[in-house]
């Protein structure tokens, strides 16, 4: 039936490469667009079309920011310059940002090595991470995921950062607030056991 | 932090309003644009305003249609004129569709009855089914969803076709195939039991 509706299913086609779209709702999605006024639509698409004029890479941290503003931690005097959080992506800085426990500078390496996806050492941010330590840094936090993509970044991090004179830390592991031993994983129980702190 | 980024909060509060995206994904649906190249995403905003431009409603049925084409359903001489498939949404006809199972045609309301919601009898596509009723058509099956809405709605559509001639018809209700007894619920297996028949 969809093979008679040709400009309806190029559309599909695009929104299939949407991530976090299912399958399963892509028609309800597509008829959101169908339903739209000229008008509307007009909007949506200069947003998209302003969105890639506009929002730019931060050429220190990596970190989204507006073309004609600065970047809203390398360039504001308020936050703490002798640390630098390094996460995977613009994802986990927001999460960090959400919890409002970090006032310290961040850099986003722009993925995790991960052999399977052809994302390599190259394909990270590691040499303008390293750049860095050239200025005010006294304090790494390596904030990747944990997963084990994650802890072999954090481990290829920590080898390249080595020769330098920064202190390197990590997240705390362990139980996540609210949870039950009961039900938590066995990795995570070992984790939290072994890695117990004073009381 | 997002208030620093104007041109991507205006996209991403565009994408709030597009269903089925849950907004903890907004981000990394964002992420998806950002990282398009210009090309890429040239080609998405034409298809959305192709999209609008190229597909408009059947004037009989209300289904989606290509403005140069024929309706997939009114216009294919292989589907059985004497049955007219009554449902909510496209949505809904697309499901049946893909089941394989229906040859006839069919009508969209374009929704359900729902006072909540400010859909009454006169937002509904009801005056253009009855006027194909001077047509061919010998059953009208209800194909409503089984929810409160959509049985007021078969509910109301069944009492404007009591003038006519065709015969009235809805879906069979009961146990979803593959289910089983000790996981459905109470209502489902009422309608089991009260519309049962011969095996």
């Amino acid at each position: 039936m969809i093979d008679k509706l040709p400009t309806l299913n190029r559309l599909l086609k695009q929104l299939q490469r949407v991530p976090y779209l299912a399958s399963k709702n892509l028609y309800r999605v597509a008829h959101h667009f169908l339903e739209m006024d000229e008008r509307a639509m007009q909007e949506f698409c200069r947003s998209l079309t302003d969105l890639l004029a506009q929002v730019v890479k931060c050429s220190q941290c990596s970190a989204w920011k507006e073309r004609d503003r600065g970047c809203s931690f390398c360039d504001d005097p308020k936050r703490d310059r002798s640390v630098i959080c390094v996460v995977e992506s613009w994802h986990d800085l927001y999460a960090l940002e959400r919890s409002c426990c970090y006032q310290g500078l961040y850099h986003v390496l722009g993925g995790a090595l991960s052999p399977l996806d052809g994302i390599g050492p190259d394909n990270l941010a590691i040499d303008s991470l390293l750049q860095r330590m050239q200025g005010e840094c006294k304090e790494i936090i390596l904030a990747m995921n944990q997963t084990p993509e994650g802890e072999a970044t954090a481990a290829l991090v920590a080898r390249k950062l080595q020769s330098t004179s920064v202190t390197i830390t990590c997240l705390a592991r362990g139980m996540p607030v609210g949870s039950s031993l009961e039900f938590m994983d066995k990795s995570t129980l070992h984790k939290a056991i072994t890695e117990r702190r004073n009381f």
